[in-house]
């Protein structure tokens, strides 16, 4: 079994000079859609598949984290549960299934996921259930992104937010490297719960799960070990309106040649409208992933 | 002024175990839609640019020749002038033009490009006239992608192929650096002109410019330069209908997050018809640029 670093795909880091112009700013890329299974979740996943001691592992997902966990279960050869509700996507629940883990469907309107994982981590006593991100193999995992992103000469870093694991990882990566790169988070507006958090100094959770087109960040609040490295370290979280999200995709598919998913944008999404706080400094954007269904993606860039 | 390897960004190798399982095979994509200016014809257009001893630059081109040539003159310091039909897509225009470029817009119902090229070479006494593709600097430029692909380890290269100028560039770089890699050349079926020239031993074009939705391989006939290099050394030239065009795009979107334009898409669309051909091997396939209309692309993947 390989060790993280042989097993992951260093981020894709792209310039284009369309977007710098178009910005007038000075804008990296990092790239995480050609992470195997499309996104960075893979970082976490296989550190977590690799580093725990049971052979089976269980976890609730409906998006990339399930991908991800199902692909690494199967390159180090455990056992992989994901329970899903059953109204994802198809083309979700045959990835998962492709990667050769078990998909648990849900009738969430019936029974509710955490209910359904309950049920299941008592039917399978061995088995090890992982959080997507309030995690510390999965934060170690992610702290992968920061050690790469630490190699640059950043001045600031932006990265999507949800659950927190992404961007507690990549503060974690630059921390230990001995970076003071200014790390900033992007939410969506309708599912701001990590802003009023730094406002409130204490985990604040949204009350329902936020209907954002940015399906990554659709979580209820932030893990509490994100927190506990996110809230002395973040230099600000920027809440972002749906419509910007949807811009910032179709500028990535226009100026950059790049695909990535509503989530993944939420990063350019801040820089757009905060072009003067970023003037002058060299940017790096960080793109969680690329995995989108092509009747949204069409509907997004046309 | 940076020489051609400063000036040029790597292709950007993407593996998709999606893909790889989807088809069977050990596939590796090159893909120059992260190149300046969304495709591989930077690398032809700056060597181009850097290399001319004339201050400035005159071509006819409605695609990613004229953008990149536009880019590479801005880099550089020299004026350029590109020829586009009247009926060019604005956005294409407004690129050109956004990298500084002149363009001049022809009415092709009244006025041939090639006769407005010569009235104006004739007005620019002065300036060089560069061909996309039939042109000793262009071809040397596209080579630094053969030099790329020499140091991996592949038994099969596969490239779009229009006018020849990326296929007799590979060639070059791949037998320059002593590799026998095999390389093959993949053109759209409405316009195959290379596998018509390949089977009668001499240039054989096509009668009219074939209406392909690869734009890039609307051609009409190999360039002379790159038929001597491509006659002796291809392994053979697929030629791939329209709906396998369409259907590579919607692969490479699907299971690999890469967007790519038609033209980019052939070298796929030939594996794809041809899996036992390919099976044991380690392919390359080269994406040759990513640079598509927002609504085309919209209604291939969709």
């Amino acid at each position: 079994m390989k060790p993280l670093i042989e097993a992951i795909r260093p981020t894709t880091f792209i310039k284009s000079a369309k977007l710098d112009d178009h910005l007038g700013l000075d804008l990296t890329i990092a790239s995480e859609t050609f992470q195997h299974t499309g996104s960075f979740k893979f970082r976490a996943a296989y550190n977590l598949a690799l580093n725990v001691e049971q052979d089976e592992i269980l976890t609730a997902s409906s998006g990339n984290f399930g991908q991800a966990l199902a692909y690494a279960c199967k390159l180090i050869g455990k056992k992989c549960t994901v329970v899903m509700p059953v109204t994802s996507a198809q083309v979700k629940i045959d990835a998962v299934r492709g990667y050769g883990a078990t998909v648990d469907l849900v009738d969430t309107a019936k029974k509710g996921r955490n209910e359904r994982v309950a049920e299941l981590a008592a039917e399978m006593p061995d088995a090890y259930f992982a959080s997507a991100y309030d995690e510390k193999l999965v934060i170690e995992g992610n702290a992968s992104l920061g050690d790469e992103l630490a190699e640059k000469d950043f001045d600031v870093v932006i990265s999507p937010v949800g659950g927190g694991g992404l961007v507690s990882g990549i503060i974690t990566g630059l921390c230990r490297r001995g970076r003071t790169t200014k790390v900033f988070g992007a939410e969506p507006l309708l599912g701001n719960d990590a802003a009023r958090s730094l406002r409130a100094g204490k985990i604040v959770p949204n009350e329902t799960e936020p209907m954002t087109i940015a399906d990554g960040a659709r979580t209820i609040s932030l893990g509490k070990l994100n927190w506990e490295i996110i809230a002395p370290a973040i230099a600000g979280i920027f809440e972002i309106p749906e419509d910007d999200i949807a811009d910032a995709v179709r500028l990535y598919y226009g100026l950059a040649n790049l695909k990535c998913e509503p989530t993944g944008a939420l990063s350019l999404g801040a820089v757009m409208a905060n072009i003067d706080e970023f003037a002058g400094k060299r940017i790096c954007v960080v793109v969680s992933g690329g995995n989108v269904d092509a009747a949204v993606y069409a509907s997004l860039i046309n």
